[in-house]
């Protein structure tokens, strides 16, 4: 007979706990953003964070990942349920179900979880947040303007400063038009184009010469592992990084080259024209080049945009975990996706949006210094007699009600220095203290934890009570000689 | 060969979907209890929606249904995972994985969806809100008074008014001692005692009369249905309904009458001294039995409550689904669980926490007024001429730079009137045009449709154009004119 042996208390593989102000800076964060959607005229919309296997498809970004993929487990009616691993794809199936009831075009923005049921690394967590904005029935190139400018607006206002970040437009369609003249077009030929967008795709990390063995035969990486790569000739291979180093110092003279790129091509000459036509109409808004610039090395590694492609980057630097200084990089991006509802409905849906990822921004802001102040510990009221609790419960319930922050201390009060120990720990700025003596004489003891916090870690009661960061009030002064002491 | 058939837009069965208000009025809700958990000290901790099976454990509520239970499935490694049901057994996996690190005690708030794969039914959906705070580490009656004052304070700031609502507390340990008395304590008495447990849970339903049935040989319902009862003999029925009985006008009184019934019993006499020092703390900070007051007839229905136990009830009435008025009823529950940390680390930790019930609280501010304000509406900024999005975009522009909510039309500008429905549906204040008449002159359009509403119905734009509830303002006096017009 084995002993029945106690669960393990561990977060389950991959995910993680959130506490304190981990949660209050992005929860802030996500407000600040939420206020910037709104703005917009875009209403929030909160799906379920279960969906059907069927209804999510599958449109997982990186397939050159093996374990890609969803948690997934089937109902009781043997249906397959899923967590949804994005909040484009619940979208999707939204735009379709309430087709009839929602606003053409619907704008809407969405916050929360996603899952990934991918092997977890470092900084790779199995569940993280997600906040998107889409305009779904539009196909205006207006509306994708409107998101690059929303984005930028977005990121100001949570604090990157003008001049820290650029938008990156581009469009699919460029990229096909040159694909066209690269000869890379018919329908067999689908495998090379992957190819050719993963690689372009990869240009800040692997250099002009790691895309350009990617485009041709392939690469081998520093640790000898092989990719294979579109097998593209000599020509075909020149006019693909003709394309992905077209950037020139004006949106004019980008415009200009991709126009040479795309030759005749239709779908090539469209795409330009919107570009050119995005271009415009942020400048018509006052978004000139120092905040959404035309870039032709943007490409997004999913296999579902259509048209515009737009992408975020914080162009100051950190440092890397090599302690090599680096740009920050991508920290939002998206598109327009065409097709995603029309699998649902069979009727074209044109649609637009860009998702931000709130852990890369959040880790941005702290690295610029603009999250993670000091947190607002409370005042600890403590303990001296048990018998009096009454009296402490008056005292916190009095700051209480004045909107201070506070405590009474409610561990085990028989050791004192527990007691500040706890306070310390709370990041507390005012421990009270009434003992029987201070009682009689109808005085509390208020005692300035920021100043004297190194000394509390080895602090008896009688060191403490001598310090020159306490002071001695009347009791019914209490809430107005802490709101002082704050500094309030 | 088959035609692959489109996979149906539908939200899984049991879930749905939040729009524009419905997640807003939740999160300003939220907030706002979030505020009152801040200010007495609470932390927020957000743990992920996954945990090991084995760490949730088997704490589901209402055992009595028989398809209760958790969604779960297998990991690669064969472990299995499963979506919380509570943010309690996550919260009791945290307080033993970071003994060493959190403060003693350790008091936290949670707020998020939990999951239940549970038959769905009107109003009950497999995936809902909870909003929890508790203290992990505190033996102290103290920390239960602490969260019923909380708790009364959350009501009010959510705005549920005094005398509107009222926090009941009792102790299980007083239960206990009824049970001895009534010779129910010995361990194989463990089921008698759910029986009970459970039918004193129900008396605000079933009456006294079906309570009786239950303590008894059991209960046949409306429909023909019988329960099972705990099979008591008249006496110690008869102590058991003095116990449900047992209030009375004063607390004082009421604490008479249980130390009566619980007679030498020494946990009954334990757990009505623990009810006489939460009223006397609780007095001490000023709430009264305005408020809080100890009502035996709270007993939760949770297997593992230990101690105190404490429920919020709204007691206006409203008109339930057959027109009838009854009282709304409870909102929020919670007690003191000594034995929910220990599974995992085999020492004892007293906890004592709160739960409240977001939809119900929320449908309960519905049906006050006291939520679901007119949404805010953009401002639409129509367009009569595409060429001149660039002018629409740059109008949209000054507006949101303004702080006004604003959008431009994106959908297919042909039809003028399809712009105006479409202002309508989202409950536009105001719509702005500018044909190119307007355009030579230098003016817009401010069309007021609050005013304007019905007519937009069926206008076309020339019969909207002659509206009196619209004015012609020159282009540069576009933001103060609408400003003027929203009554800013």
């Amino acid at each position: 007979m084995d002993k029945p042996r106690r669960p393990r208390a561990e977060t389950p593989k991959g995910f993680r706990d959130y506490f304190g102000t981990e949660v209050t800076d992005r929860k802030r964060m996500l407000d600040q953003i939420a206020e910037v959607y709104h703005r917009y005229g875009f209403d929030p919309l909160e799906t379920s964070a279960v969906e059907t296997v069927e209804a999510l498809g599958k449109f997982l970004p990186d397939v050159d990942r093996p374990n890609e993929g969803v948690f997934a487990w089937q109902d009781e009616d043997a249906d397959w349920l899923a967590l949804r691993y994005d909040l484009t794809a619940p979208l999707a199936r939204v735009a379709a179900q309430y087709r009839n009831d929602l606003p053409t075009p619907y704008r809407r923005y969405a916050m929360g979880p996603v899952w990934r049921n991918e092997k977890p690394g470092p900084g790779r967590f199995r569940q993280f947040y997600q906040c998107d904005a889409d305009t779904v029935g539009s196909a205006s190139v207006a509306a994708d303007a409107e998101i690059c400018a929303m984005l930028a607006d977005a990121l100001e206002t949570v604090g990157i400063p003008r001049g820290d970040y650029v938008v990156k437009v581009n469009n699919r369609k460029v990229l096909n038009g040159v694909m066209e003249v690269a000869g890379l077009s018919g329908d067999d030929k689908e495998a090379e184009r992957g190819i050719v967008l993963r690689a372009i795709d990869k240009i800040d990390r692997l250099g002009p010469e790691g895309v350009r063995a990617l485009l041709g035969a392939g690469r081998k990486d520093e640790s000898g592992d092989f990719t294979k790569g579109a097998g593209l000739n000599d020509d075909q291979a020149a006019v693909v990084m003709g394309f992905s180093s077209a950037k020139r110092d004006t949106g004019a003279a980008t415009v200009a080259r991709l126009r040479e790129l795309v030759g005749t091509s239709e779908v090539g000459t469209e795409g330009v024209a919107e570009l050119e036509q995005i271009a415009s109409l942020l400048a018509a808004q006052g978004y000139g080049p120092d905040r959404i610039v035309i870039d032709p090395g943007v490409v997004r590694g999913l296999g579902y945009y259509t048209g515009p492609v737009y992408e975020a980057e914080l162009t100051f630097e950190i440092l890397d975990e090599k302690g090599r200084k680096r740009q920050f990089g991508s920290v939002a991006g998206g598109g327009r996706y065409d097709g995603l509802v029309k699998r649902f409905t069979g009727q074209d849906v044109p649609a637009t949006g860009v998702s931000i990822g709130v852990d890369r921004l959040l880790a941005a802001l702290r690295a610029k210094g603009r999250v993670g102040g000091a947190s607002e510990g409370p005042v600890v009221v403590t303990v001296m007699d048990r018998d009096r609790m009454a009296d402490y419960m008056a005292m916190v319930g009095e700051l209480r009600a004045a909107g201070i922050r506070a405590e009474v201390y409610l561990g085990n009060p028989k050791n004192f220095g527990n007691q500040l120990k706890y306070a310390d720990k709370r990041q507390s700025p005012i421990a009270i203290i009434q003992g029987g003596n201070e009682a009689e004489k109808g005085v509390v003891i208020l005692k300035d934890l920021i100043l004297g916090a190194k000394i509390a870690e080895s602090a008896t009661l009688e060191e403490w009570k001598d310090r020159s960061a306490q002071v001695e009030v009347p009791r019914a002064d209490l809430v107005a000689a802490v709101e002082r002491m704050l500094g309030q």
